[in-house]
């Protein structure tokens, strides 16, 4: 037990990242994604699609609507209700690759608004996120974060596939 | 200053998660890589591509000699010398999805070996990884996982291509 004690003490005095590193990391890949965003041609970004998967717009659209009451859902516990859930472009109003990067700079916004009101010991604590997946919060958000990456990278394959070369993985 | 203090107090007080919670993220990440691994036909794993894009076998040996040296300079600082690298599929001696699941396999004992053996203050230590990339070394260890998920998620989208239903995403 005692171990134990001393274990978790040096754990609390190095931390492994800050939150602020944490914010810094997260707007990093939504950066990225932007400009991912950004390279598809109006068309494709609504249509093109491999292997019955969905078009990158709306894998687009799932990143938002997560990631903007997400961030809500961490600060205050107040995560909505999932049967709120609409990922239809019509009903968001979505007709255009510049709406859906306005809603996109929309939620980046919010992050850095909200981000300063999560409470410090916030992060460890475990809530059912979205009502629906019980974790701590840091594990839903790098869950958010490790989703948003998987879909992006599969925009590289639809943007390759149309012979455009995407924006550098490593630049955020 | 004062608040400054403050601040970093309370920050070492509540961290966002513990080495051993980054760890299992890890080690939970390359579990679902290995699995869509074995998704892949032994033919299509060396030979399908996409868009000019590489087979997922060398994304794969990629990752492989990304976190095998990574972890050690993580733990040691020594990175190993890059001229050192070699992805060639045949002096790795790799010509089988089994040689590749064994190296796959190698790299997370070796991950589950080194791990405990990182100084708790290590994360936040600015190093230059690989001799090329100055980052503290938990944003190397990101960028590491992230570049995994990155190139795992091209995978998923070879697999729906050939008809082949990826394991769940959620599950690690």
């Amino acid at each position: 037990m005692e171990n134990q004690k001393i274990t978790t003490e040096e754990k609390q005095l190095a931390p492994i990242l800050s939150a602020d590193e944490l914010l810094a990391h997260w707007q990093g890949h939504r950066g990225l994604t932007r400009r991912v965003i950004e390279a598809f041609p109006e068309t494709e970004l609504f249509a093109y699609s491999i292997g019955g998967m969905r078009p990158f717009a709306e894998m687009v659209k799932e990143l938002i609507d997560i990631a903007g009451p997400g961030v809500e859902g961490m600060a205050t516990g107040n995560w909505g209700s999932s049967g709120e859930w609409d990922h239809s472009m019509e009903k968001a109003g979505i007709k255009s690759k510049q709406d859906l990067l306005d809603k996109w700079d929309e939620v980046t916004e919010k992050i850095d608004r909200v981000w300063p009101t999560i409470p410090a010991d916030r992060f460890q604590e475990v809530d059912i996120a979205f009502g629906q997946y019980e974790n701590p919060i840091f594990a839903s958000l790098l869950y958010f974060i490790d989703n948003e990456i998987h879909h992006r990278g599969q925009g590289y394959v639809y943007l390759r596939s149309l012979g455009i070369e995407p924006p550098p993985f490593w630049e955020r």
